[in-house]
């Protein structure tokens, strides 16, 4: 699935779904962390006309999705709170920020790459619980919602990868390199969450 | 127009206009931080469901504007850099936090009410350069833009009002009194950087 390197457990959807509204509540601090995460790099990086217009697209496409699942939330009298710490992004950024000899370039490619993948993981996320939610009638309506928002999560994953690759100057080898080493992170992230929380977590990342 | 207590002198626009490059900058780094300020508010209060619908809906609506905003800069080839610090904003926000005793509420109420004169404030603004544009067979076009802004400004600043009454347990009394008090100090603001930096400032506050 796109560039991840530690598959999640098929089990994990079965499990997480067993706590639908934990797994929404969670979706939705997700869909508002990426729409602000994007607007803040429209913001901080204005001059460049073609990302401030990617990056305001998907601002808008995520607050979109959001509101999808507050509506859910509200229809299912389930309030939403503010998010817990997300331990999963957290790590990533602590390795996209470890100590080295790196310019604003490096960061910004870094940052945007670490966005692309958490767009992957939601990616494959969204399609175990949708394939999951297929065998549940009950679920059947969430199911539809999350294979709607598979193919946009897989979308945003290229927009970012692109728009690090324009960062660096169209070096599609050095972006390459350092999504690889990105990814493999990742996966290690998210088996040590697992293996810290259990599976069963009903969470979209981690 | 609306709360407003002091006018904006009607030769602003049409000063403003020589710049009107510098008025579209300025016009996109408003749109872009109603945006954010609205997406910080519902990030805030996640708990209160139509708290975070009204914000969303309208940082939704701000980054449409804010890429209208930028298609036109893109058209002009003007480039966008970071926003100026902002004083008009700044010194408004300091009045509604001057000391005092205060709890979350009455501070949340004061952040929804500044973000309503604010919308206040460039209703009015873009309406004089709207106006100032007719007379201008060149600047037609921004015209219609300004035109069609200018509503939205004040349905925001409407907006605002009734989610500030709403977090005050809908007592509009009190409501009232604190925008009449904001709008006094946000009226000698603007008067003082108007005498300060010379009234053809191309800026849509301040």
């Amino acid at each position: 699935m796109l560039c991840l390197k530690v598959p999640t457990d098929a089990a994990w959807a079965r499990q997480a779904l067993r706590d639908v509204d934990a797994v929404l509540v969670d979706h939705a601090h997700c869909e508002m962390k990426a729409a602000s995460n994007a607007l803040s790099l429209a913001t901080r990086h204005l001059a460049d006309a073609e990302i401030v217009r990617a990056m305001t697209d998907l601002a808008r496409e995520e607050i979109e999705h959001f509101q999808q699942v507050l509506a859910l939330l509200v229809e299912r009298g389930v309030p939403l709170g503010p998010p817990p710490v997300d331990a999963y992004a957290a790590a990533l950024r602590r390795v996209a920020a470890a100590p080295g000899p790196r310019g604003e370039t490096e960061a910004l490619v870094d940052r945007l790459l670490v966005a692309a993948l958490i767009e992957a993981r939601s990616c494959e996320r969204f399609k175990l619980l949708a394939e999951a939610s297929t065998s549940q009638p009950e679920h059947q309506a969430l199911g539809s919602l999350w294979t709607g928002l598979l193919a946009a999560e897989a979308r945003h994953y290229r927009t970012f990868v692109a728009m690090a690759e324009r960062v660096a100057g169209g070096d599609r080898g050095v972006v390459g390199a350092r999504l690889e080493r990105l990814a493999v992170a990742e996966g290690l992230i998210v088996r040590d969450l697992a293996r810290a929380e259990g599976p069963s977590r009903a969470t979209i990342h981690g």
